[in-house]
């Protein structure tokens, strides 16, 4: 197949609510176009379109047409606005959210889109924050604790309810016939290749991470037969033979080419998950530069020669990321929302006129103030798990705790407290690898918090390192465009296609010795309320959420009185 | 004197920021009248009046002319708004805010009111809440402590910077000037006594419980030598006979009675201090009996016919609050304040708007959010100490904290668990008084906070047991009213007096079973936070201060990178 030039690559993203594609020079990576797209059904956690089902609480599902509708509307979309026409285009690459997963026949036939199973809810893909089947992720940790299964540690000790196994034994608890009637359970990274492709890949990346794939083998029939008798052969659904990253899945099938506007015949990329392609982008791919995905949750990934059990990690998976390393992954379960919780519970009347009036908002505002202010200057510290902690200590029942309060405390002192505390929380991360013998020598940001130049600056100092940056706005759609130069041949790996097109700003924020030196005392404190709250000196968050749970229904309301 | 009916007498209440006087029915204790004086100068903390001379920081000074204007403009006035005339007064009595203090001639005159000493700061009388003789405060307690000086334990072994000797050591120190032209260093509550009298008297009141009278005497001459050689001699500028509460500390000068407009010769009481004198309004004088003085912080008075030496009282003093029996006061340096913080911190912009838009107050809104939840709903837990600890801690370098943050956490919560959180408190002060030997059998609550019913029932309801409430409006005033009308012969003893012209509203609350049996888990995990963080377990509030004041300057804050 013969190209024109400039050859160029799509990299689509498919994110929570909407997809993304990114058209990029092969050569320099350099940015020529974008389109998205918004789901239109979004996460449907209310009622299943169309009828009136109503869902329990804590789904969240997805409905395959939307993601389509990515590859027919946003891709052609960012074709044009490139400028460029499909001969141009060598190579085709996407990611995904992950754990994302949804039953299928053996063609790939979504199973919500047999009319038989349109108005059985496990029929749908489950999305990553479907939440619903933590009794079957907790019967999963403790049969695997009961039978000494080895790949329990590569996992930190706990396996997800929003993980494969997990939601699928859902499935079968919930609607046997569902469950029997799925001939393939598959993630959605490697259901949107196989719309593209026409035939069935699964990456590794997915299946080490979600999958737990280790040691080139899933866990046993003895083991799954042990959830459930009728779940001993559940790996029939998944098992398949796995491609390595960055190379092809296959070839645009003419169908797809239809719907995309490109040729048939452009090479496809294998699929990839949305936080680890980002490593791409941002040129973090040796053995020990960290990056950090910092959004409303925080993910981290690394690559390391080093295979370790690093406590309360989310998982080490080799060639997770880039083939012939091992790739780890971490994650703080709350960051940009524990700052819109601030925003939202503690600015008051004053400070939204203030901002409005200044026409700026009121993150920026709070984080305005709260820079003017030394070290230690506000006497606070605070525990960063108002949604849990992942990792290190893997306990989604802690919350969020204030101390140092005084009758002079005043908002932005609560947003740089909070704003600290999840950067003690990365620092307590990346101390916890290098303990467990995984150097971190680098740390790369990225996501929606760089714009925060306040926040990036107190992880720089709280972490007393220097903190590079990701210098693009469309982190992961940018590391699939790579993904695609890779598998189209363009570059001889995933490396050597990072180092070209992938933008990184090196030392974008150094340190301040004298506050780095301020921090250190401080981060002691933290770690020291880290380990009394979340190791058991104190038990009081786990008892507080018990109350919450246990009395909401047995004492009446003091108004009554 | 003949008296025309009905009978009446005149309470005056100096508060900090304005005085109130008080006609009453010497019958029934019916309100006839009132009238208000604002302070022209308020309270003096920045700047000396007429002169630009600047004050340090934690001081805080009164005007004695602005007092005397109480006497001239709110008692006539009240008189013409209860329609009563001179000749019905057969008594007058004041009560005072304490430890409010001043230096003066032998005569009462103010030193600051002679020309010499007009621009000397420590001229002035030094408000309760001037706080810059902590450093004083400091060396009383260690050299207390060394020598072994048995009056500390009737302090829960700390005397307050608030106080007479420390307030006096630190004019000594810092202008030895006025301290040697100080002939008498009184307390408001008398000096005001002396201006309708024209004759020094003392009160058992503030001599005790702010004067450190213990044993009829006062500190000795050899423990003064020791904070001081030139403080020796200081006990013979307070040292005078002390007139029992409720007697006629002597009769109205024809100078006094010019500027209130009351005839010469009514009979004047001994003075009183604000909180003490409420016990009397509200009926609660009988051993054993609480009153709990709720505002911006909370003040405890109690008599009990025992002795005891209770951890963390502020003071026990014998014929204290009425003659004959041990007067005991503890309290929280910070309850109405806090919710106040709450209001200022976390209540956002949709909060006011709807506050405004149902013309009533954040507050309100809050706690009718607040009060729609079951008991342990929030899944929250505070600790009370935005101000420090008063009692049972007596430590002014605690700090406030909150745990069980999540995302879902709104506003209304925060507001909950800090009013439960100061309901705490007073338990904790409850418990630690019965556990020392002291019983409280009756709880009686007085002061701004009556207003919120919630919070009242909230109380109620942690407490356990049932809650009267003072039913008047001017608790200090009523109760100074009533002292005039012992002191003036109509009635026998303060304890008639208060029979018959208190207003007590028995049960005013009563405990709900299932909230009270639901709180008790709570209040169990508060106490062990509190031990925790108030008792050495974590002494990670005294760093966070620490830091707070130590790295102010040290470090350049993160936006000047």
């Amino acid at each position: 197949m013969t190209t024109d030039t400039p050859a160029v690559t799509v990299g689509v993203d498919f994110g929570t609510l909407s997809g993304r594609a990114l058209v990029l020079d092969v050569e320099d990576g350099r940015e020529l176009g974008s389109a998205v797209h918004e789901y239109t059904h979004a996460v449907v956690d209310r009622t299943l379109p169309g009828g009136g089902l109503k869902l329990p609480a804590d789904w969240a599902l997805q409905i395959p047409q939307d993601w389509r509708d990515v590859l027919r509307f946003a891709v052609p979309s960012a074709l044009a606005d490139a400028g460029v026409r499909s001969s141009q285009v060598i190579g085709i690459a996407t990611d995904f959210t992950a754990c994302t997963v949804l039953p299928t026949t053996w063609d790939g036939t979504p199973l919500c889109e047999l009319p038989r199973f349109a108005a059985r809810p496990h029929a749908y893909p489950k999305l990553w924050r479907h939440h619903a089947a933590q009794p079957e992720a907790d019967l999963i940790v403790r049969r695997a604790e009961e039978s000494g299964q080895r790949w329990l540690a590569r996992y930190g000790g706990k396996i997800s309810s929003e993980w494969q196994h997990a939601k699928a034994l859902q499935v079968l608890l919930e609607d046997s016939e569902v469950y029997a009637a799925s001939d393939r359970w598959i993630e959605a990274a490697d259901w949107i290749v196989w719309q593209l492709t026409g035939e069935e890949t699964r990456n590794p990346c997915t299946a080490g991470y979600k999958g737990v794939y280790q040691d080139d083998a899933y866990p046993d029939a003895a083991f799954l037969a042990s959830l459930h008798p009728d779940f001993a052969d559940f790996t029939a659904k998944i098992e398949h033979p796995l491609s390595s990253l960055g190379s092809p899945a296959g070839k645009l099938s003419p169908a797809a080419a239809e719907l995309t506007g490109l040729r048939a015949g452009t090479v496809v990329a294998v699929g990839n998950v949305d936080a680890h392609v980002t490593s791409a982008a941002a040129r973090a791919l040796d053995p020990g530069h960290m990056l950090a995905i910092m959004g409303t949750s925080t993910c981290h990934v690394m690559n390391s020669d080093v295979l370790a059990e690093v406590p309360g990690m989310c998982g080490v998976v080799r060639d997770g990321i880039v083939p012939g390393l091992w790739g780890y992954e971490a994650g703080q379960s709350g960051v940009g929302d524990i700052l819109a919780w601030a925003v939202r519970t503690a600015a008051p009347h004053e400070y939204a006129v203030e901002a409005r009036r200044r026409g700026i908002s009121v993150h920026e505002l709070l984080s305005e103030k709260a820079a003017a202010q030394p070290v230690g200057g506000h006497g606070l510290l605070a525990l960063d798990w108002h949604s849990g902690n992942r990792s290190v200590l893997v306990d989604h029942h802690l919350s969020g705790l204030i101390v140092g309060l005084t009758l002079d405390t005043r908002p932005e002192d609560i947003y740089r407290a909070l704003v600290e505390a999840t950067a003690y929380g990365t620092r307590t991360i990346i101390e916890t690898f290098e303990q467990a013998g995984v150097p971190v020598t680098e740390f790369t940001a990225a996501g929606g918090l760089l714009k925060n130049t306040f926040l990036m600056q107190t992880y720089c100092d709280i972490l007393n390192r220097p903190v590079n940056v990701l210098a693009a706005e469309q982190g992961p759609a940018l590391g699939a465009a790579i993904h695609a130069a890779v598998a189209a041949g363009a570059y001889t790996d995933i490396r050597a296609a990072s180092a070209a097109m992938g933008r990184l700003e090196r030392h974008a924020y150094t340190p301040d010795p004298a506050r780095a030196a301020a921090y250190d005392p401080v981060y002691a404190e933290y770690r020291a309320l880290h380990d009394h709250f979340g190791r058991g000196g104190s038990d009081v968050m786990h008892r507080l959420r018990a109350l919450r749970t246990d009395t909401s229904t047995t004492t009446p309301p003091a108004s009554n009185c």
